[in-house]
């Protein structure tokens, strides 16, 4: 392989080590380093070299870090000077932002990243990683990151990705919580996790396909609707609670929502769509 | 079309009357009943045949009734004694099984629906409806119901499609309320809903595949993980929260869940898969 680069890799977590291992059996030349040096083992048997310190493994094309938080990755990357650094650790917009400024008050060009899979998924089809930062970076690189993952970049903004997985996270926390109540309540009269899935997927599709039409009514403030009034959907959730609760199970997951849409239905959004809820949100 | 049957239907608010619509373009007899029969127009202009009177509409093979509430519906069926009753008004289970009794006392074969799909969705392929009640009627007029929707025979309660319809709606305002969460929150940063909402399509069927993981986990009460534990997630999850308040956004939508999540850990479960938040929730 003529075009295989010297990648260093920061951390050997679950995650840093599953990208090391990406990178290896995508041919590159890989420099690990982590401050227990034992967890690099599996990885120096399949060709990785071992850095004793930060900065050997900063002696490369380019420089992947996925420490456990900021705090610990900031001493790390104090010890070194990478041409191209990609920062996988998980933060906020504002740390991102952080070691933007950071890496450019040393000249280091900075690509902040987020993984949107986990660890055995990296290097699968279905893997993808969001980047923001320096285009140029993350051009020059893509190769590399190519390996990891589907990556895609949003913008020059460093903190945009992190944005990006707290909003993406948090539609995951609410579906989950919604089928995790969806579940109890069928619970409550028998039936199995196995026989109500599978509706609970395709329905799930189905309210995928509702998201472009919401999304557009967000983007206009237009949220006339002949579909399905708020004051409908508002009503649904008040009988999904009391149902909840007269079977005996918490109305954690949908009170908080019966809530929202009746406040935004009060506030003049009843004959209005869904979508008018954003109003009480933003 | 030899196989043509006798259908009434009671009730033409906007369901009804694509209920009716799907019926006479598949070249069934259509004979229809509304409070208000100036509603019926259009279906008399395809071939519909007015009822004067609801015991009329039930001289019919099979008598679906879509009425606006359960209140509305009762004293409407109290003037008929059809052979077999569909009933797609919205109701609890409980509302659907007291019909199911009503209906039993009378001779008169049940069976209880509910539709997930708006009236335009009627007759296309993504219209999905559920039934519970009496398999023989269901069996015996699926032929009408496959003019529908594609019909679900969920078992011989017919409580079930009701109860289905609570959790499956409760899955959808989870997921929704989490959509315009993150478009609130990546607003916040001048990103437009069609540039996110794609992104979040596609995670949402990332999402929808760890679905079936975690309802074996439920079903089997076995909450271990070496994907991504719960202490993590409560973790984003208060993340996700004090990034919205930073930005000037309700928490209205992830804090309850931020909440629901660290009860779960603090009972033990920190260490255990999503999955056990249901724990919290039964």
């Amino acid at each position: 392989m003529g075009n295989n680069k010297k990648v260093g890799v920061l951390g050997l977590g679950r995650m840093g080590a599953a990208l090391a291992g990406a990178l290896l059996g995508a041919g590159h030349d890989v420099v690990v380093w982590n401050r227990s040096p034992l967890k690099a083992g599996p990885l120096l048997d399949r060709g990785a070299r071992l850095a004793a310190m930060p900065a050997e493994a900063a002696e490369a094309d380019v420089v992947l870090s996925c420490l456990s938080t900021y705090d610990t990755q900031q001493p790390v990357l104090d010890e070194l000077t990478p041409s191209v650094l990609v920062n996988l650790t998980s933060g906020t917009p504002e740390q991102a932002r952080g070691v933007a400024k950071w890496a450019s008050s040393r000249g280091i060009d900075y690509v902040d990243g987020v993984i949107m899979a986990v660890p055995q998924g990296i290097g699968t089809p279905g893997a993808r990683i969001l980047y923001g930062g320096s285009p140029t970076a993350f051009a020059a690189q893509r190769d590399v990151l190519e390996v990891l993952g589907e990556p895609v970049f949003l913008g020059e903004d460093a903190g945009l990705a992190a944005l990006y997985d707290l909003a993406l996270l948090g539609i995951m926390w609410s579906t989950m919580s919604g089928y995790l109540h969806a579940l109890a309540l069928v619970g409550t009269e028998g039936v199995a996790p196995e026989r109500f899935t599978p509706m609970a997927l395709s329905w799930l599709s189905a309210v995928g396909g509702f998201l472009p039409g919401i999304g557009a009514q967000v983007a206009s403030g237009e949220y006339t609707t002949d579909v399905s009034a708020l004051d409908i959907n508002a009503a649904g959730l008040k009988l999904l609670v009391e149902t909840s609760r007269e079977r005996g199970i918490s109305t954690a997951v949908p009170a908080p929502l019966a809530e929202l849409f009746g406040r935004a239905a009060a506030a003049g959004h009843g004959a209005h769509a869904i979508a008018s809820v954003i109003e009480e949100i933003r």
